[in-house]
């Protein structure tokens, strides 16, 4: 039966629509039915398969032995099992039906064939016509397989099914197919490439494109990164806190934020924890991290800008050299590099089945650039720029390049940058004027965190803002929190998404945020 | 010296203000400054003592052996170490200053006295002229004490000072006092009462007054529920996801939702994440949980309202009952009860010196009342209401207390709410259609979670929503979700810093919020 699978074909979208249509008109009928067939004769049958009524928990089946399809592998030979799952494919041949369930991302071959006992025509027929994607409930027999089914991830056995019941109909019609949605990038078949989903069908379509392998993987994978996060924070004394996103005066200086109407005044979504972070540490609480949405209002449409996005934020007062801060994020990412590759080796495999990426390399401890010499590699590579010019986008990309020619990691940390295209609380270089305690850290030459030193000194903060032309007279809550003691201190910004994309090395940080917020899109 | 640190008074404002300058001016000196009074005489211990320049990572110090405060009782006798700490109370007395110093939630008697050979009467001087809530690193000896110094927590000891600098200098008139904000509830002392900090001073001053041992242990507990709720729920594989907080739509009717202004048009603050946990669950997540902010535009001034708070989400796939996700609920606050308990004793026990609660109790399993028997006890009591009627909040009070002297739990869950009172994609009761399978979970008799079965079969749900007259095409995008197979699913929404509030039995929950939000507090 191994080629039954692997010859699967596109059912005619009329079938489905029929099958749909059937469906439908059976889930009104009262409890399990089943469903005659004109083309009939005694259904023996009956009772065993059909669309159920809309489950509304009238009872709780206690009785039925659900199994998930990835512990199938651990069944006897002909144990008799439940599965829930989606119709991935069908497939009808005379007296038999082949299906592939899918569970999440596991798939399993489910035979249903007439069988004079217990398998009726009309329930070969009916387990046909069911839309792909609907919902099922199958008891069936695990039988194991002689030749390795190659098209599901269950390939040693296959379920001969002996109940068949439609839980929940799909559409006939869908806006995508899973199957495209799920199609590797580099295929070797110019049919396949032909029928890729692009990027906005996949985000219209949200709920359908988030069931493909890679997408199941790479959201799991974004769960690891905040798990792990968090865990080896609050494993050296960080205190998780939350800060609010409503707040009555723009954060950075009032450009690039969103409006919020709060009864009869106005407010801002705050850009960056960072103030409170601050405030948190000022109050005593030594080390905090916290992880929610920030909110940009930057008109970039680029493939890692969003508007919302979720920010892991960290902020640590230290004794004397933030230095101790900084190893401490920088070996928290080593941490998290090795969690990710040690605990999430499944989900980069489901992800490498779609796209095409290398894996992600880092060293332990992290490699430390000083920005000066990042200025010195580039220079050395043809790129003309001052001292004291901020990094741009190509010259990011092409210095990654440069450090893993050079050192052969995907991570690095960039300190010392100048202090002139920094924010006035940034703390500068006690041993030279021109560049600050600050720092970025990149990931595949894409920046993804940025952090520093900040001033807690309450005049030289005040000092550092004139210098930058601010109205104190704005800021006077921000410089009011370091008045009464505050410990030095140093913290970061990191964006989630961009983490996710970048280890993972995907192209677009819309295939890492859920539902993404961008200028142009504000659903689903 | 035991009754020295208990008579520790307050210091007069002129004498700390006059040190707040004295200690500004020695700031701006190079280095650790040695400050000579004018009643000098050679001073032997300059260099030993005075304010240091402002902390900007010229180094590290690495010899420096700093000690918490808490580990303190395990230094051998005499042992020489370093504490970073604030300066809590000082009291100078002839050839001695009194200090005790603050960690967190730690307290240390610290004595810095005249000593022919090491500490000058200036050193001594200069100690006791540093303002209070000042940070300060002290270089000292640990002595063990023969009486129990009551006024700390570390009770057996106190630190000689060798060393002594001024790190970080508050302001000399704080607009509040630490002891006067840590001071008990139900003091037996009518002066203290009388200088008891009022709520508005306190979120006013936040940073001050979250440094009280009550909020520290307030907030350390806060973190501990989120960690509980995450670990509890992954260990039974739930996912975590990010749901975006701006949304095109108002996602229940639109009444009480904040408006943000979007490029050139405008947007939502989300109330809940619920259609995207709704929308992962139809995308194969099948169990998820969420943690963020949450937005109500509700102009409610109570002990219990908040405009932004954290939302601990959830949402579950089931396979024929919503009792199977109403006891995963349930089982859940179980186990973040547990582990308070276990893990936070310490906190609870710090709150507990504030504010006199009783101890938290439940059951397990936990209480599962239906809404009909809740009626019944609340006519038995008096309470005159109808069937189909929601419960005011006296009656949730009152139903409280009635629950708690029949079943002894501060913890239940009220099944089967009247269809009525409950949202349109709300499942209706299968054997009673005057019900719901939607349920509300109490503590200490006040709600701190709504959730329910939600109806999963699109055709189903638009005739729910005409039944509320509710216009179909707004809520397309919501329906469309379930047109693609979706599974049976329930879940809930619960108040975090309600669950703080009444797990510790405070009476506001701008105690639980570390920056609350309400309709008359934007700020800090």
């Amino acid at each position: 039966m191994v080629e039954e699978a692997a010859a699967l074909k596109e059912e005619s979208k009329k079938a489905a629509k029929k099958a749909a249509a059937a469906a439908a008109k059976a889930a009104k009928t009262e409890n399990v039915s089943a469903e005659g067939g004109e083309d009939a004769g005694k259904d023996y049958s009956e009772g065993l398969y059909g669309a159920t009524k809309m489950i509304q928990s009238t009872c709780r089946h206690a009785d039925r032995a659900f199994v998930a399809v990835h512990d199938l592998s651990g069944c006897e030979k002909d144990a008799l099992v439940w599965v829930r799952g989606r119709v991935h494919t069908t497939r009808s041949k005379g007296k038999q039906c082949f299906l592939v369930l899918r569970q999440q991302s596991s798939t399993v071959q489910c035979v249903v064939a007439v069988n004079d006992k217990a398998v009726s025509k009309q329930m070969v027929k009916f387990s046909g016509s069911v839309p792909r994607e609907s919902i099922v409930d199958v008891r069936a027999r695990v039988v194991p397989v002689a030749a390795k089914i190659e098209a599901c991830t269950e390939q040693t056995l296959e379920l001969h099914a002996t109940e068949f019941y439609l839980v929940s109909a799909a559409k006939a019609q869908l806006p995508l197919q899973i199957e495209d949605a799920a199609r590797p990038e580099k295929s070797d078949d110019p049919e396949a490439l032909k029928i890729r989903v692009n990027q906005d069908t996949r985000l219209d379509n949200r709920v359908l494109d988030l069931r493909t392998p890679a997408n199941q993987a790479i959201f799991r994978l974004e769960a690891g990164v905040c798990k792990l996060f968090r865990d080896i924070l609050a494993a050296q004394g960080f205190t998780e806190i939350h800060t609010p996103k409503i707040i009555s005066a723009a954060s950075e200086g009032g450009a690039n934020v969103f409006t919020v109407s709060y009864f009869k005044d106005s407010a801002y979504l705050a850009q960056s924890p960072q103030l409170y972070k601050q405030m948190a540490i000022a109050a005593d609480f030594d080390k905090v991290f916290t992880v929610g949405a920030v909110f940009r209002a930057e008109d970039s449409n680029t493939h890692r800008h969003l508007t919302e996005f979720v920010g892991l934020d960290l902020e640590m007062a230290f004794k004397y050299h933030y230095h101790e801060v900084l190893d401490t994020i920088g070996n928290t990412f080593t941490e998290i590099f090795k969690g990710l590759r040690d605990n999430y080796a499944r989900e980069i495999a489901a992800v490498g089945q779609q796209y095409n990426v290398e894996p992600f390399k880092f060293l332990e401890p992290p490699l430390k650039l000083e920005f000066a010499q990042a200025v010195a590699m580039l220079r050395e590579a043809g790129v003309t720029m001052d001292d004291e010019e901020d990094l741009s986008t190509p010259s990011e990309k092409l210095l990654g390049r440069l450090v893993k020619a050079k050192y052969d990691t995907d991570f690095y940390i960039l300190d010392k940058f100048p202090l002139a295209v920094r924010p006035f609380y940034t703390m500068p270089d006690p041993s030279n004027p021109k560049y600050s305690n600050s720092y970025d850290m990149f990931m595949r030459g894409e920046e993804i965190l940025s952090g520093a030193q900040r001033i807690h000194d309450p005049e030289y903060l005040v000092e550092r803002a004139k210098h930058h032309a601010i109205d104190t007279s704005k800021i006077a809550a921000y410089i009011e929190a370091f008045r009464f003691g505050c410990p030095p201190h140093a913290g970061g910004g990191i964006g989630m998404e961009r983490v996710v994309m970048l280890y993972l090395g995907l192209d677009n940080i819309r295939k890492t945020s859920m539902f993404p917020r961008d200028p142009k899109r504000l659903t689903p």
